[in-house]
């Protein structure tokens, strides 16, 4: 698969390595270079240095033949703006986008932007622990 | 259950007034009050304002009768901390923390710390979807 990681940040950075050790191709972009260096010299795939929903910077990063585009930021803002291009304009044809504040979660809804949400998943796994030992 | 949150950010807020919700008796520790306070007037439970290790506040938050106490700060080295007081000082039953940094997690688990892992649980979970549309 040919995965393109918007964010290079703890979330971003971890997948772009397992993903790309997994046997995929990917293209992480940041808009700040020392997250990119970070990845290391064990990091197999593309890094694009530049804004994240700029049209050229996606191309560069091969958004025309990616098969996924994860938006894994912590700007919600960035993430729907990504997503939405990937989307709508790039027709990449699975795009996923990591929600940061749970009260943004109706805006991401709004605009079919299939998303993860941390502190939901979290939230629910714990509860779950809890629950389970009350029984 | 009598269940004792420290650090009231994202993930801490929404389990308090979850857990809340769901007839758990909550104390929430920050030693920021404005965090305390952006829980607002439908949090039942209990607010502690302090420096989230002090065996005084921890007293205060009701660490005796505690059944479980969430560690669920953003650093890393605060969470250790005060898992570890909870732990062998205050023998609460059952501790989990948050681990953010995923190279700490060597830390946790050489203290025998049972943690809760943001990054690596939605990478695993973005793998599998990945993995999913790949069969």
């Amino acid at each position: 698969m040919y995965i393109i990681i918007v964010g290079c940040g703890r979330l971003g950075s971890v997948l772009s390595m397992e993903l790309s050790d997994a046997g995929h191709n990917i293209a992480v972009i940041d808009s700040d270079s020392k997250r990119l260096e970070a990845l290391g010299n064990g990091f197999n795939g593309l890094s694009v240095k530049g804004i994240e929903y700029d049209s050229n910077v996606l191309r560069e990063a091969g958004i025309s033949r990616a098969d996924y585009l994860l938006s894994l930021t912590s700007d919600d803002n960035l993430n729907i703006m990504v997503s939405l291009i990937a989307k709508d304009c790039f027709k990449v044809p699975r795009v996923i986008a990591r929600v940061n504040e749970p009260s943004k979660k109706s805006v991401y809804e709004l605009l079919f932007i299939e998303t993860i949400n941390p502190t939901e998943l979290i939230s629910y796994i714990i509860k779950s622990k809890i629950e389970g030992d009350r029984k």
